[in-house]
This record gives C-alpha cells, structure tokens and sequence, in this order.
C-alpha cells in the first residue's frame, strides 16, 4: 500500500476483532459474578458494553457458551500457573508456596472467581466434561508440588491429598469474600493467607 | 380415655406432624444438593417421599421457603457449635480445634453442605438479610476463639480476621468434594484436615 486507507489489513481485523472478543467475555464474567448465572440476562451484558445481543451470540454464542468460556479461561489461568510453578527455582516449598500466592490472587480475580462461583449444573454436560478434566489437572498439579516437597524435605510429610484439598479450599474461598476496595491488596491477601496455611496456627 | 382409641392425642398429633415436617425437609435438601436449587421442582422432592405437591407447601411452603428453611437449619447448627465450643474446657486451642472439627463435620453433611452450595442471589432478600445475620454470627464466633487463644498463648498470634477466613474457607470446602461413601469417614476427615491447618505444611 502506497496510500494511507481506511480500510483494515487483516491482521488489524484480526486484533480488531479479539479486543472486541475480550471486551465482551471480561463484561460477562463481572455481570455473572454479581449477579449469578441464573439472573444474569445477555441483555444485561450488551448493556452494558452499549451494544446489542446479536453482538454477544456473534463473538462469544449463547448464555452457556459465554459462561463455559468464562469458566475455561479461569482454569487455563490456573493450570499455566502450575507450569510456571513447576519450572521455579528453589525447595518444593518454595514452588508450593509460589504457586498457592499465585493460585489465591486467580481466584481472587474475575475468571478465577468465575470458576469457584460456578455450580457445575449451570453448564451442558459436554462443558460439564472439560470443566471436571481441567479440574482434574489442577488437582493434581498441586499434589505433585506437595509430593515434590515431601521428598526433598521442606513439606511436612502428610496425606498429599487432603492436604491439596485443604489448601485448596482456603485459596478458593476469597472468590466469595475478597474485596479490591478493602484494605489489603489481592497480592497481599494472598501472601498473607499462604503463610498462615505454611505455619499453621498452633505455636511454633 | 378408658377405652383403646384410634384418634391420636394432642401430643401425638404435634409428634407426628413434626416428624413429617422433618422427612419432607431432609428429602428437599437432598435433591438440592444433588441436582442444584435452580434445578429442582418440588415435584420431585413429592415424588422421592411418595406424597404430592401441595403436602410440600403444607409442611414448608413454595421452593424459595423451603430452601430458606434448609439453610437456616445448617446455619443454625453451626451456631450450636460454636456456643457450645465456648464453654468446653482447655485452652483457647482445645476450644479452637473441637469447633473446627465440630464445623467441618457439619459442612460435610445435608444442611451445612446447602449453606455452603447456596448462592445468596437463590434467596428472597428477607432470607437474604437473615442468611447474612446468621453468617456473621458464625463468622464473628470463630474470630472470638482465635483471638481467645492467642490471648492465653495457646495460638499463634495471627491476623484473627484472615486466619478466620482462612480456616472457615478450608473447612466450608469439603461441602463440594466429600463422599460418604470415600475410604475415611466425616469425622475422620474433619479431624485430619484441622490438625493440618494447625501444623501447617511447613516441617515443624
């Protein structure tokens, strides 16, 4: 092109197109964190963005489907962080303790939210499927981490298993208190709670 | 009465309606938990007891009411535990780890488990604002505990706000994952995941 246009190349569409994608998914994951799935209308999602319904079915399909992705890209979140966690330096303790500040602040932030406010019956069975197998591998990331950790020394030895889960639960439970106008930042809620999980609250 | 009769007495008669009231909420809560609030119709709650519909509205009232009243129910006994930890002996641990054990048990069975799958927008805001009373009260009632034994050494000294928190999130989970029919019973589990909260992951 030797002439300035106003015509898009494609890959100015293509961004064009993923930024108006974000924007709508981002718009939908805070109307169904506040208001719940069940109450939330699409309606309420176009409106909010000043655009109309056929807008939301075009870049992300209906209710369920915008919900699935929400839920999706909370999980991909979080399985990306357990990667990252296992190529850290350090003790087992160290990547654990990474991993669960890390862990907490997604489940402190609107796709992480998502995952944890999501009641599995709200998705179709075949979300239903992906939803479980994503889980499933977060579980066992941490174990592992966990595992890794006993083995070298710096975990206490215990059951791997309901020690996850009751990390898990801790960390997952800020998506229905946390607030980013309170007083501690989601970065140090986090920190915060995983030192108190590390020490326990018996004196040492 | 002379003669063998029957016609139940007065007594009989509130026993029996009591016990009937009982059975159609334990029914109810169990097809909540299992297949979701939005889910359910009291048609199937009627069907699992062999009775009809409108014997439900009789004993509870419509779906909203009815899970209000499963709710406050579980409520309610998590309230009964934490009054009763205040007066056990020990120190501010003993008290501590025996409401924390007595907590998790109850969240893993029917009506502490609806507290924790119910997502407040399911509520009318009459219920609502009763919900939330009644959760402060407990909430408040663990923080009073942590602080006790902090104040007698028996805790570490902590954030009593996020350590509350952080246990509550810990031990409200076990409602999402817990099966009666797992290699470890309820208490069993309550009592393994407190003890790993109060010596913490790090090797003492």
């Amino acid at each position: 092109m030797t002439e300035p246009t106003p015509f898009q190349t494609p890959q100015q569409k293509q961004r064009d197109r993923e930024a108006k994608r974000q924007a709508v998914l981002r718009a939908a994951v805070r109307i169904f964190n506040k208001q719940g799935f069940h109450a939330t209308l699409l309606e309420d999602v176009a409106t909010s963005l000043g655009i109309s319904k056929p807008t939301i079915y075009h870049y992300l399909g209906n209710k369920e489907q915008v919900l699935l992705t929400c839920v999706m890209t909370g999980l991909e979140q979080l399985v990306e962080a357990s990667e990252q966690a296992r190529q850290e330096p350090g003790t087992g303790n160290d990547r654990l303790r990474k991993y669960l500040r890390r862990y907490a602040e997604i489940n402190m932030d609107d796709f992480g939210r998502c995952v944890i406010l999501t009641a599995e019956e709200s998705l179709s069975e075949a979300g239903r499927a992906e939803f479980r197998a994503l889980k499933r591998k977060i579980d066992h990331a941490l174990r592992e981490l966990i595992e890794a950790g006993i083995a070298d020394g710096s975990i206490a030895p215990c059951d791997s298993r309901l020690m996850a889960f009751t990390l898990a639960g801790a960390l997952n439970w800020p998506a229905r208190w946390f607030s980013a106008e309170g007083k501690q930042t989601r970065e140090e809620t986090a920190s915060l709670m995983v030192e108190l999980l590390a020490n326990g609250f018996a004196p040492r």
